[in-house]
């Protein structure tokens, strides 16, 4: 395998998503001018879910296009995250044509985030993807709660590989395996990761971890030492602060950086811009954000100036 | 191999001897009392070092034969770090059985640290194993700067290995390989275990993680995978703050046991008990103590009370 990690960066989407504090349009499109500065060039942008479920996703179609506007189709990837066929309409007439989809593979987890059976999920997944084969839109699919499921527990490991390749048949062009709530351990993820990684192919799978029980940077090396090559991680840790219960706390880039940087691993990323982003969150976020290393960074090197806000 | 753990807990040593806060012998004991009915039966206890090197120590003798006192040889097993013969005959005159003495790969730390080439340090092991075979001590090596240097930067894998192999050929009870600083990644830290392990005895191999650099858990984890499972770890998270510059920071034990638990291995280790004595530690030491774990392990499970201080 390369020794190459492409970063998927969920920041604005699956971060913002679960941050209390509103962020203005403008703010967003700072933050995004910040990561396509620090070198991500596969950023999940936005979600087109119903602007009364997620209040922060409300301008999801005026991200898109001043994203698409400013950057075009292919210097970064953006993606949009789409749950039903009106969002796709919605992604579709914003000039999104990366969408990522998702399903679970927990049933109770299933009818509560979505309101539907796995099966009705995966019946709905085939008709987004039939309509994005059509459209040419590039897909992505989640494999939600694969390790543990916050009404279940723990994931049957056999049923989360055959989802995933039932995933994978439908012919996807990225397929991320999703510790949802947080609750993996390396272990688990490692098997899993290189048991789907030997079904698919490792060059079009990902990882998507979050660090609430302080396991990400050893859940994300159990995946790297797997094979795989692809990981999502999340601009400062948003997406809730790990230390509140219930709450999110994706995997930071910033760690995530800095782990491949310790591997010996190249990301394209520039970690003082990044740095920088970090510093614009601060004054966007009400509470405090950064990764695990930052305390430890900036106390060795020194904190990076923010951007000038809007 | 086996799915249990085997903590070496090196808080009242390599812990304490790096908080600024004095820590009485009382309170050591107090310490002590709890590591015990916590279930820990592998404990540093102390270092037979000058008292003006390092005044936190100054009470070794008196440390040890209490210890030994109330609990004697068997029913847990107290080390005191033993850095030259005069430490030897201290630590054999307040009864201790059971040594621990280090040597570096790094030839400018061995310098620094301890005024003597490797050669030298080489030596004097031998001198100090001698002495111990032949009053039955029980001996532990640590293999200091196995990663990295503070001066040299990292470290050369083939000496490591080679200097672990002398070390173990000795006839030494147990080997610790020692990310000194805290800047090894997962990577390496899992590779040398393995390498060595292979060329000594897993069984007695020890690994001794700080968790500067926030990849104590990553690289402890990488350390379970190549089959260790002798795992040095502090209470508390004890050596000195891991966001100060320089500090040491070990691993820390509630970390340890947290990882243990989702990995499905035994530590032999009470949870609850364990979290008493980070409280008791929150009226002795003026820092912040605690592992990483601890703020989402309380925001979940609520905190434990301390025991009363002495």
């Amino acid at each position: 395998m390369t020794d190459y990690i492409t970063i998927y960066e969920v920041g604005p989407r699956d971060g913002l998503q679960n941050e209390a504090t509103p962020v203005s349009t403008a703010q967003k499109l700072v933050l995004l001018d910040g990561l396509v500065a620090a070198g991500l060039k596969q950023i999940e942008l936005t979600s087109f879910v119903h602007p009364k479920a997620v209040p922060q996703m409300a301008d999801a179609d005026a991200v898109t296009a001043a994203a698409l506007e400013k950057y075009g189709q292919e210097q970064v990837h953006f993606v949009g995250l789409v749950l039903n066929e009106r969002g796709y309409d919605r992604a579709y007439a914003a000039g999104c044509r990366r969408m990522a989809f998702g399903v679970a593979v927990s049933e109770s987890f299933s009818q509560r985030n979505t309101n539907m059976s796995t099966g009705r999920a995966f019946a709905m997944l085939q008709r987004l993807l039939e309509r994005a084969r059509q459209d040419g839109v590039w897909t992505r699919v989640y494999l939600m709660t694969a390790w543990v499921c916050p009404f279940e527990g723990p994931t049957n490991p056999h049923k989360a590989l055959a989802y995933a390749q039932r995933a994978w048949e439908m012919g996807i062009d990225e397929l991320a395996i999703a510790d949802t709530i947080g609750h993996a351990n390396p272990l688990e993820v490692g098997r899993l990761m290189e048991n789907v990684g030997r079904r698919t192919d490792m060059r079009r799978l990902a990882v998507h971890l979050h660090d609430t029980q302080v396991l990400g940077l050893a859940n994300v090396y159990a995946a790297i030492a797997a094979g795989v090559r692809i990981i999502d991680s999340s601009v400062g840790g948003l997406g809730g602060c790990p230390f509140a219960p219930g709450a999110a706390g994706n995997l930071s880039t910033e760690d995530l950086v800095f782990l491949a940087f310790k591997l010996g691993m190249g990301t394209g990323v520039d970690y003082e811009k990044l740095w920088r982003v970090v510093a614009y969150l601060d004054s966007i976020i009400t509470r405090p954000v950064g990764g695990r290393i930052r305390a430890w960074w900036e106390s060795n090197y020194g904190a990076e100036p923010a951007f000038s806000q809007p």
